[in-house]
């Protein structure tokens, strides 16, 4: 592949999509493989996904699977957000600083107004505030909200949260995305059901990740609200998102809900994030710099630390968009023992 | 997953993307599965693809891969095409009628100009006459000229016909792409070299396909001239195109183009093709509407043979694009039996 | 002003847009001038201009002034036609040939299927066969349809033409536009009224012509159905198309359809117009190429009359969209004797 | 004209649009009526004004006329960024706040990147501070900023802040443009030449206002570098800006440029802003928010104060952008009496 500049290089920890697939859903492929099947998303696979999904959240709902997540968020605001609309969201949320303008593109132009939220959260009330000049002919036009879960500084939003901030939009009339990249290690580390934490709490439209969490590439929108849905059909058949032998990333999906993979999935991960901040909080001279709710333990390390990290193998930078902060990441197939070598390596250092 | 009109359901000779993917390509997904790698392109298995296309392209070309078609084709013209530029085309060209719009949404509005060619292929002459207006304000501008390959009619373009209609692109400054979502079966169709029926022939630009030829979901981009890559990897990222675990997209590229498989896969799709046109060709009635050059076979049969295969379970429908053909597409794994029952289906038909 | 290509420099009948204003526009222009005034369209005039034109087409319509045809077509179309939506329209139309995509520009990638027509004119029947895949995700989907008045040759769409064409348009639940750059000079050929002409044939959205008929740059979109204004005013502001003093465009429509102004400018060109044509049908080796209908002669010279007329300081080239004819047009300020100039000049040629 | 809600409706120092156009200007027009024209910019006015505005700017120029200055400003960005890059710019610029969107739509989906700035400036070390991420595919790419001359409090830019802003730019790669809606304003308070305000402090683009300051609809994109003219005038005539009676629009920037007429009308509006500043200031609970640099004075007025005015006919709110502080503008034809009237009127406030 022609050389594309990336942010870093570095493996163990660098991010949960470092990890390949879990073995329920490589076999629930190979299964899928067998036999010939309808294209484009009409095998049965896929027409059945309607009905696990709608269980899983206990309302039935509209799913369009994808085989990426910045699809799936940008897709899904371009149903809710017209060319001259604002997208209120967090100014550190991946929609606005990782996506290469992905919302921008899908919607024909629409804006995305950032707000400074508290750490990595918005809040109802700084939205609240910030939504104006609705009918005004010279402005961009209030359209949607949007809020990451787990969000960008690795902390969960609280259910009573999520309602806040939903209940502003509304009363505005928007509508509220949530880009759920992580969201079953949102789920268990709330100990929420799916419904609790979208639709009643509100949410619109859900990106409900599962390429970090156990997948190979394998995403999903999903409509609560039916007059949503409009012509994403449409609009991803245009963008080269419905894939022709879609069974393969309904196949992937299917094992991932069933069973409570994604579930034990995320909890290992959080696990292991867990341990990885509680070994790190031990040293003086290392700040954890958000609360780990999650897989993601940010913290800044001295710079000799980071060297010595680095001399060791390990491939950490500082981060950009969360100021002098790392990021660690644990994944569902961290073991263990790579939080433990990875603690041994720090004490060795001084 | 929701429900998507889509044009018809049959199985069997439906289409090759119908199959699933060939154990080479499996295997090397299972393989690649094994520990961490970098994302978004950076792993070993996506850079080295770099020289393995190159190998077989005897040229260093700049490559790719994408999980979807329609992607390639839209990001490779929106390198060569502005906003108000014009895209010469046949006027049954995938990217005319079954793309959604694609190639106009990734160039932001450009014009596909429509040919309307001698069966399934645009001639040179005809490109030739239809360029006019280039630096003239009020018109949309020639930009860029795309053919199919294997076209829709499941012709083959010689090699001669090729040269032809790129130097006229050329002698107009415009870029040629292919669309080679067939490109293995016009190859071996054609007995010649992948350097041959491209970049010697005057291609600037390929959509390499293979998940019809034994791919789950993945095609390459391959640019023969490196000033026209411009920006395609934000244009990727930013429509969604750039998976973070696309080492598995790779992988299966990997295995596709390694140890014959492709050209192997595509022999036997052709052979295949090639024995279900002889067959059908012996019904008086029945009438090959096109040369059987590759693994595509278009017929017209009469009303009362369609709905007999129809009720034998055969889900095939007259084509719209084609007029009254029918269109049958063998795959790499079609067997001699399967030409064989539907054959034999057809005798007992009256 | 940088040197933009364009097709031809010429004068006298170079084109109607090559005269200035008549006086009851540039008498508006400075009695408005007198005082200060509300911006963007919320002054007196221009909100007095919505009653003017709905009285003038006998129902309430919903009128947005613009300074630019383009502009308005272009407009006029996005409020009907999606991004990934069909616009059936005329090979020969201003919008696919004219406009350098501004119709895909204002859409976000529409696309304009074109029909052959009979010499300048769309038909009923044509439209019917080419309108197709509703509903069927792959394929761009039907959306409107735009027919041109004067039509690109000259020639004027009769009142039974529209309304078959509308009805066709409206069977398949396509919204229909007219483009009227030459909306008057039509209605005066055809001796009927704007109402007729329009919503009374079915005609749903208008862009009504006034710059090239007696104004500087005016023109105005007219809706006949509220219900697809849509989001017209947003995406004209977006578009720069929303003139913080638009109270000069909207006295400029005010003078010109009151008093008749528009009409008897209309006749005027129109009355030479035919003038022109019947003295060039009096030569043996001049052909009139369409007929003759409203204010735009289409014909075809012999080349040395061709380099007579250019030698006696006529600019006229053979016009490349409709063959080999010359297009001469005649104005609301063409005298009697710039007619017979211009015969004079010809009878002297040989 | 229909009804598309507007932020206000006042007229005396609501705005310098309210105005009207200056003689000298008329005349042009009158003037410019005599006889026919090439259309399209093609005529000998809008040429010639390549070499005027080349004298006054003491450097060859580019010209672009158009009717909008909303379309000036998205023109010309959309020439220096891409539909993934970045613009830098003041939080409240016009271009964030009050074009609907126009830049996100002409350059296909940029972002604007907002600076908080100090009062209505932006700082070079602040731009210095958010410029990032170049070349990483994940982020949207800085491209271009632009600073707004006379700014949207009011105030004037220095010409070292100017060279120091231009100079990170620069740095950095990045085009700059000015969005001179008020340039003469600017310049007469400043004392300085076109030439230094601009590409001898480091503009590379201009937006050129003349509505605001004597013209009906007439501003011009000037280009400083013509490496940065790319394909303006096919965006132009694609979105409906190239006028076919063009001549009109240039006629009006040649009488504003010509005589000092755009000089001496900017002088007495910022007098008569000076004057208006100087006698609100005498009052203690009046309090002006930002330095009346130009013609533009902000206020914050006590409630019972602004609710006198309004009972006397002035239609003034309180401004969303600007906190509390009301905007009050003089314009070019602002006389003395309507300053010492209002200033009156407060006078019997109580």
């Amino acid at each position: 592949m022609a050389k594309i500049k990336i942010k870093r290089e570095r493996i163990k920890f660098a991010s949960d999509n470092v990890a390949g697939a879990c073995p329920e859903v490589l076999d629930a492929i190979l299964k899928a493989n067998d036999g010939d099947s309808t294209p484009y998303g009409n095998d049965p696979i896929s027409t059945e996904l309607q009905n696990k999904f709608s269980e899983i959240f206990e309302k039935e709902v509209i799913v369009f699977p994808t085989a990426s997540g910045t699809a799936a968020n940008a897709l899904a605001l371009s149903t809710m957000t017209p060319s001259y609309g604002n997208i209120y969201c967090h100014k550190m949320s991946h929609i606005n600083t990782d996506e290469c303008g992905a919302p921008e593109f899908y919607t024909g132009g629409g804006k995305l107004v950032t707000l400074n939220g508290i750490m990595g959260k918005i809040t109802a009330e700084e939205l609240d505030e910030s939504i104006g000049g609705k009918g005004i002919v010279h402005h961009t036009q209030p359209s949607s909200v949007s809020i990451t879960q787990v969000c960008e500084t690795g902390e969960v939003y609280q259910l009573d949260e999520i309602k806040k901030i939903s209940d502003v939009a509304h009363k505005h009339n928007l509508n509220i995305h949530m880009d759920g990249a992580r969201f079953a290690n949102a789920l268990v580390s709330l100990d929420t059901t799916p419904a609790e934490m979208t639709w009643k709490s509100g949410i619109d439209v859900l990106s409900f990740g599962a390429t970090k969490n156990g997948c190979l590439a394998a995403e999903a929108i999903i409509f609560f609200k039916k007059e949503l849905v409009g012509d994403i059909a449409f609009l991803m058949k245009r963008a080269g998102h419905l894939l022709s032998k879609m069974r393969f990333v309904s196949a992937q999906l299917d094992a991932y809900i069933s069973n409570d993979v994604w579930l034990r999935n995320a909890k290992h991960a959080n696990k292991m994030g867990k341990k990885l901040s509680d070994g790190l909080s031990k040293h003086n001279d290392i700040k954890i710099a958000y609360p780990t709710e999650a897989n993601e333990v940010f913290a800044k390390f001295p710079r000799n630390k980071i060297e010595h990290l680095n001399s060791e193998g390990y491939k950490m930078n500082e981060e950009e968009l969360n100021g002098k902060a790392v990021r660690l990441v644990a994944a569902w197939n961290t073991k263990d023992g790579d939080v433990d070598q990875l603690l041994d390596t720090l004490k060795n250092s001084n």
